[in-house]
């Protein structure tokens, strides 16, 4: 029989309605107790890490969730992870660089509706991550309305819809159906060593383009210790070259040793800053392109290679590396 | 036989290879060129505006095309504007609250592929926004992949593909099938009177939030005279409350006088601060919630009721209405 570890981080998943709106409230005993503990052949331990609103999940619990899931990979078949659904795909995301090629599966869940709920989601998604849990296929995951998509090409795109999350610019790992989990592709390892490496930093920044944005921005954010910034361009990573001219402070950036990472705002396809004069002026100054990344991915990516170095000729180098599957060069 | 005016402002649409990448290039007569004197049954006249990639579009530009179309009115049945894609969205929007309730249409267009490449999407787009201006139904639109989508409500969310746009949170207005313009829904303007306002500010900043971000850019914000921020939050409108507390920052802030908006990231369906204990708790700090815009048009509508009021107060008003069909209230 398969042993299981599910650990319980709030979300969702576990809330109850509260004077102020829904708030989660239930312990990992309380929510097996809304499974049924007939519901599925393995042996499933639980361990309550905290109960959060997604919100409020931050670097220093990727930092411990990922400890933890080191301390107890040789002793699990797999484990699952309950997580609202605000700030999962990060948590999935950045779980995928500080556990690289787990042995086991890691498999985020959690649900649209509150488990007490009539026509909740949260125990389906439950079932499907701890029978994804049990596959034997090592990576990190993320279950979601009957799909397995890998955790760091994961967003959440509904804000309403059970449908919330996709894999984006990469196939679904698997989906149920009524013969069970069909997984579609074997998840193929970058490399066959599992890694733990926890360090990261956060003073990094997302600057979200719009016309007419005022590149002073930069100067703050040098100022102020910042030490990696993402660009979020328009289509396939243009930014302004001419009147408020974004170019030119990448150049600075990247002279002084910053690293600047350019991509897009739109959600599916990637950048690609070779087809264009803007992308490519971009190049030239020194912009880090991300290629078909997510934004939940190239944030932590971003924050996890400047705890390894904070030098912006490693941080190009390791984006230019495929890690974990979170790229595909086009 | 209809009149419509062709403004041309640039985009792939025009552009052709260059030493630096593909480039905008080809006057409106050029254009017209391609797409062949007899391939409509309008009379068309040409105007260059510019010819820039749209990256370098800036708000200056919307407010002098505005007041150009708003010159023109009178005389032409419609109006196409080709513009490139990266920031034609966000064009689409502002022309929306600039020119409310035009009595004619104004179709923006662009295209993938260069006109001048095998295989472009830029003649058929062109000419599906030449059939839509000569339609008589008034309003802002983008026409493009044979779909006619309402201005105010369209992002670019593919950067490859032909289907590059969608209409978010709203029905296409229209589709092209072998018979031709096929019209889904009467555009349902909220108010009969036309408008010119150009006014507008671009003081204003976009904080799309992630996990262990540093919440002092306010401060910075605040000290360099931005009159607006809007939050791109988690999920339904979360943010953090605990430790990074933003909901701190946003009673700070909206107690000095600064509207700070609040939605989503999630691209579909939307937010909603009335659900979760993280969300009434951003209302009561004085979060301005946004409801089911897009960003693009969150941006634009901010930056075009700074021009008509600094008041949070009014800023707040404003975003509890639908002006032109940007939102819907859940």
């Amino acid at each position: 029989m398969k042993k299981i570890l599910m650990i319980n981080t709030g979300g969702t998943f576990s809330s109850r309605p509260g004077p102020h709106g829904l708030t989660p409230q239930m312990s990992s005993e309380e929510i097996l107790g809304h499974l049924g503990k007939g519901s599925t052949d393995v042996q499933l331990d639980l361990e309550d890490y905290c109960s959060l609103d997604s919100a409020n999940i931050r670097p220093e619990d990727w930092c411990r969730l990922s400890l933890r899931i080191g301390e107890v990979i040789a002793v699990y078949d797999g484990v699952v992870l309950i997580h609202g659904t605000d700030t999962l795909a990060y948590t999935a995301s950045m779980l995928s660089f500080m556990l690289q090629n787990p042995p086991i599966p890691i498999v985020l869940t959690g649900s649209q509706l509150p488990l007490g709920a009539p026509m909740s989601d949260a125990a389906d998604n439950c079932l499907c991550a701890i029978e994804m849990a049990s596959s034997g296929m090592g990576g990190v995951f993320v279950a979601f309305n009957r799909k397995i998509m890998l955790g760091c090409r994961t967003s959440k795109v509904r804000t309403i819809s059970f449908n919330a999350f996709e894999s984006i610019n990469y196939p679904n790992v698997g989906e149920f159906n009524a013969f069970g989990l069909q997984l579609n592709i074997r998840h193929d390892f970058v490399s066959p060593f599992f890694r733990i490496q926890t360090d990261y930093s956060d003073r990094i920044a997302v600057l979200k383009l719009f016309p007419g944005m005022d590149p002073d921005i930069f100067r703050f954010l040098q100022e102020h210790g910042y030490e990696g910034i993402y660009i979020e361009g328009f289509g396939l990573g243009g930014v302004p070259f001419l009147k408020g001219d974004f170019t030119a402070e990448i150049r600075r950036a990247s002279e002084a040793g910053l690293p600047i990472l350019v991509g897009s705002q739109c959600r599916y396809e990637g950048s690609n800053l070779r087809i264009y004069e803007t992308g490519q002026r971009i190049l030239e100054c020194g912009g880090i392109p991300v290629h078909n990344m997510t934004q939940e991915a190239v944030v932590t990516k971003l924050m996890w290679c400047l705890g390894q170095t904070k030098k912006r000729e490693d941080i190009l180098r390791l984006f230019q590396q495929n890690l974990v599957q979170e790229v595909s060069f086009l």
